[in-house]
């Protein structure tokens, strides 16, 4: 099989665009397709100095495997202002919309997988659209309920919340999202990471996962509950474990995916351990969606010195999840 | 100098009285005496087929330089339940009384320094003793204003709150205490840690430090400006960082201590590093104390698997703050 990644440009600003143009180098086991603006890919790597050949495809099913030197671009929608570096609120009509074309070219079966590199949610918020992060943004789009997934060497962290305000978080946790969250991660990490009986560490929402109720009672009336409904189910799910203790070495021997309440509980470990080679996975939406761990980076922008070794990983992990889903 | 550490004994039913025995035969450069209940020492030794001499001093005074294979031992109070493995609500006086007398052996000027290993919050809880954990006990009992540190090699880790539940952490971030949690880690990390200008890296409270409001507005309308004062008071104080660049290696090297606005926001990381190579520093008290950074690891208890490597590195931890302390 070679399945058929799209790749988008991200924030015009940012470092997504010469991202894209240090991936080209690449030898990739892929047919790739960049959604976006092709001035923008242009212009950028005349900026940089650098030359890469872009094949402009019209129709998505053209598009020939990869070759280092080369993109293959499927030109969507127009950057205002590409300037490397600075950000506009006139560019997020731009990159929502390649967001949209990305995920309807799974959803129509033109591409097997869509690798995003980093937008700018503040900007894009500034500019009047509403917008949380990739992750929710796809799932409105395209129907699912996403579970947000960051990947690296030795250990996977899924995210019970995402993008919410630390105040809004307790009210969030509720037993029957909490319940579909792990539902999901069991099922995807069975059909797209082949393990055969997922073991998933559920964190505790409080310090020291409430301490039998003296710091906090959501592990009692809705986190414990809904792990012994899962083991009803016959799912591998375990804890409430602190989450100062499921990080440590041996708690990380015993689960293949630690289970977060919320982003920043499971995040600082995950870069910690993996920065620049970790990747981001939307589980739970009916297309496979894969990007990078970083953000914007806008002071690196233009310079040169944008290491690309999340969005290869990205790229790398898309092509592994679809070749995993259809036997080869 | 030869510093005096007063050592508790913690939880009875837990690994506390293990590690205690296990540190006897350790050299150490100072006099260490252990504030507790001898019999549950000498019932522990018999339980675990070892053998330390126990000396008891009814003279703080009279404590001399630790010998491997002994241990000095005031006499303090009794555990009703001294049983590995087993928690009982009747042993919270005497576990409080321990941590008592200790403080104020401290206070007093008869041992230099307070080492604590594990307790268990809820069964003092359920003992009907209003407890959240060691921190706020030592701040109440000598009317500092604590600050929270947890070190291991490479990473100090400051908490703006401590044992909060989550859904009360935002309304905890204040201006003033946050100032002063700046403060004091500015002062002590001078004058404990002989850093002469340390540099403070400050959290976000809000995934991505809030994105700019985007999500939640606690780093603009304190955060922000109260790091903004304290660099006028000549702080180099910096942030606020997104929890998950905090920890990165490339932003590490540039912080002498991370500030994380909460406990499961800079403890995960913590443990994950220093996984049994970790202590816990009381700042802000008139006295010092150093803890394990671990809990009562109650299957354990009585089984001779039990570890005191964070234990030997509180002890050492002690020792140096209290040589920084008092010029030789």
């Amino acid at each position: 099989m070679n399945p058929h990644i799209a790749l988008t440009t991200g924030e015009p600003g940012g470092v997504g665009p010469d991202l894209c143009l240090a991936l080209a180098k690449e030898r990739l086991p892929c047919r790739l397709t960049v959604i976006g603006d092709p001035d923008l890919l242009s212009t950028r790597a005349k900026h940089l100095g650098i030359h890469v050949e872009l094949h402009h495809v019209s129709d998505l099913h053209t598009t020939a495997p990869h070759q280092p030197g080369s993109l293959c671009i499927f030109a969507t929608g127009k950057a205002p202002e590409p300037f490397p570096g600075r950000l506009s609120t006139l560019n997020a009509p731009y990159v929502l919309g390649t967001l949209k074309q990305g995920a309807h070219a799974c959803l129509d079966g033109l591409v097997d997988a869509l690798v995003t590199p980093p937008v700018h949610k503040g900007i894009i918020n500034d500019a009047g659209f509403p917008f949380t992060g990739h992750t929710e943004f796809f799932a409105d789009l395209t129907g699912g309920s996403p579970v947000m997934l960051l990947a690296t060497e030795g250990l996977k962290v899924a995210l019970a919340t995402t993008h919410l305000p630390l105040s809004k978080v307790s009210d969030a946790i509720q037993f029957d999202s909490l319940a579909q969250t792990i539902q999901c991660l069991h099922a995807e990490l069975i059909q797209r990471f082949h393990i055969p009986q997922p073991r998933i560490l559920v964190c505790g929402l409080n310090p020291h996962a409430g301490e039998n109720g003296h710091i906090g009672t959501e592990e009692l009336e809705i986190i414990a509950p809904c792990i012994e409904q899962m083991k009803q189910k016959g799912i591998h799910a375990f804890g409430p474990i602190p989450a100062d203790t499921a990080f440590t070495p041996p708690s990380l021997a015993e689960a293949d995916v630690i289970l977060a309440m919320y982003h920043d509980q499971g995040l600082p470990v995950l870069k910690h351990k993996g920065f620049g080679r970790a990747v981001n996975i939307t589980l739970g939406l009916p297309i496979i969606r894969t990007s990078v761990d970083h953000g914007t980076a806008l002071d690196l922008a233009g310079t040169g010195n944008a290491d690309p070794g999340s969005l290869l990983m990205a790229v790398n992990m898309a092509i592994e999840m679809c070749c995993q889903r259809t036997p080869q």
